[in-house]
């Protein structure tokens, strides 16, 4: 397998605003950049096709799930993760460890990794920093992770337990990487403790990664307290790599992670709300679902240049949700996903042209927060 | 609105079987064609842009489905039905009659019309022959249907009167049709009873309908009786009107149709199968979730040059199914009606050809009907 030059070339910077360009394996990623979400091998309800025709290039699938079911030699041996569900641009899998530890009750941890029971059948499985990496190499992804330690944000004594393990875990994570042609990027943690983030950072950044995550955010801790860690790390992550907040995509997030460094970020939220006849725009969300849009004739987002959006009333997307019609979460996740995209190439295209916090200042004074919004 | 010239041209015959073009105010349709079904406005799973893809260009919709929800007037007020579910190729609408009359137990019959209970709420409904004609006229299909009656396929007496009211509802459609703009068929029945089918098939000929329709068929009936009232029929009415067999859509059903004069066929078979789990090709039908297809690197037809065909591998249909990811549907239902339409398309390049004979034979012959199937 040939060597791959990862490299992260940084094109403009707008205050902490960030444009740049990740070359991978399979094209080059624009930054910022959003990622929906393939848990299982398939952003749901959207095919390739409909991917493409948004502009997404970025798709990011989950370790543990393709590991359980179909499992990762099963996908090895169909050609990998690209050719197996047909995405050709490139692909970003987490490292297993968020599920791992998210089935509480189901999971033993020890210094060597964690013991944990499938939530399909029950069976039990063990992952370490190098089963992780063994089955990203055999999921083929082109940016993958290492196994770390997320630990709840305000337990403090915990979460210096699980930096620690953390690094010790990136480093048998990079000593077990075997494939050339995958970026492995290394994880800060650390909660919302500056001294532990400062401390997680530093140490990452010296392993020599060619791109570096943000674990352990979006996951119970304010929005305040996100901003602050974002502008903390943003000083001591290296300019020349690119940072990954992990999952985090709603549209104010967006904007808020850019303008404090962030190049890429994922989030199964676009496609989850268009389930639940959500459809996100640059002014807040909107229920389908209402009875006032009945007899609309608009599309979701008059702005919006989406399939979804140049073809559809509200009324019609109204009448299908109703009728419990499948192509309901279809249409509505391509808009979704269409917003973020969208709204991540503006923010990019304001960064070069040096007008980043005036677009980001707007956005944020339009846009009502989901909870602030009328029911 | 202005009145349009619903032509026939019978373009070439083979044998009995027909190769024309029937022209719609919304583009010309070159039979014989097959139609998939969009109940609810929508052909389950699949958007307009994928169905253009395939080559469908006539889509089915049911009027007592839209006339309960949305409601008629809702489609009108948003521009029609062409309109309210982007579709700008032919539509045909059935008249409501053969979903009110399976309504057993929920319905009374009357000379004047049909009395019945919604499923969805059980409010109570009125549909007569100038009823059905007026919620045709709203939702502003290019083909729609008398409001007929349909009875069980052995019962002489139910037929003998049925046919009788059917006549009269003609009749009463005809004179009720107000838009120039649409295609009125009248609908033959009786039954497996050549007489009576002689009898309707002259009768409903001699009013002027600018196609014809062919009810009572493929419910319950054997495939030699079905057969013979096809041969039986296509004796009887008019060379220059499109013939329509309505609800039929196996693969086999089409060729053995094409062969007896039918012009247009529509069903819910390749959506139906499409979501659960089978698939449909020339040679029968392949249930995806079959563990023999866990590894298998094949596309479901190796000849099919559908979207779903050229990308993705029987292997990773498999795994969306058994990952009940909604995606599954869709594909399939892409290759299932893609499937159909091809196999209609080769049919008149054979008619045209003076190759159908043969094609058909061929066909058969490789073709292993779903009963005979291995489990
Ligand atoms: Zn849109
Ligand atoms: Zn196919």
């Amino acid at each position: 397998m040939t060597t791959f030059n990862f490299q992260y070339d940084l094109v403009a910077k707008d205050h902490n605003a960030r444009a740049g360009v990740f070359h991978t394996p399979h094209g080059d990623l624009l930054t910022p950049i959003f990622a929906p979400v393939g848990t299982q091998a398939t952003v749901k309800a959207v095919t390739p096709a409909q991917l493409k025709e948004i502009g997404v290039t970025l798709v990011l699938a989950n370790t543990y799930h393709l590991y359980l079911r179909p499992g990762a030699d099963l996908v090895a041996e169909m050609g990998g993760l690209h050719h197996f569900m047909r995405w050709d641009s490139p692909i970003l899998t987490d490292s297993g460890g968020f599920q791992v530890f998210s089935l509480a009750g189901m999971r033993k941890i020890d210094e060597d990794g964690v013991t944990f029971k499938s939530h399909i059948d029950g069976s039990i499985h063990r992952f370490t920093p190098e089963k992780a990496i063994q089955v990203q190499e055999q999921l083929g992804a082109d940016i993958i992770m290492a196994f770390d330690e997320c630990a709840p944000p305000y337990d403090r004594a915990y979460n210096q337990q699980a930096v620690a393990r953390t690094h010790r875990w990136a480093e048998r994570c990079l000593a077990a990487q075997t494939r050339p042609d995958q970026a492995l990027f290394g994880i800060v943690q650390g909660g919302i403790f500056p001294d532990l983030r400062e401390q997680s950072a530093r140490f990452i950044s010296s392993l020599g990664f060619p791109g570096h995550a943000i674990g352990g955010l979006s996951v119970g801790e304010t929005k305040e307290e996100m901003h602050r860690t974002l502008e903390l790390l943003n000083q001591i992550l290296p300019e020349d790599k690119p940072r990954y907040l992990m999952g985090v995509g709603s549209p104010e997030d967006l904007i808020n992670g850019i303008r404090r460094g962030v190049d890429i970020f994922d989030c199964v939220l676009p496609t989850r709300l268009a389930r639940h006849q959500a459809a996100m725009t640059r002014q807040g969300r909107l229920n389908l679902m209402n009875a006032a849009h009945a007899r609309d004739p608009r599309p979701i987002d008059e702005k919006c240049h989406c399939y979804t959006c140049t073809h559809f009333s509200r009324a019609y997307l109204r009448h299908l949700i109703v009728a419990k019609e499948m192509l309901a979460a279809t249409l509505i996740s391509i808009h979704n996903i269409a917003t973020l995209v969208y709204l991540v190439q503006d923010a990019r295209r304001a960064i070069l042209e040096g007008t980043f916090e005036q677009f980001a200042e707007e956005f944020l004074a339009h846009y009502t927060l989901p909870e602030k919004a009328q029911a």
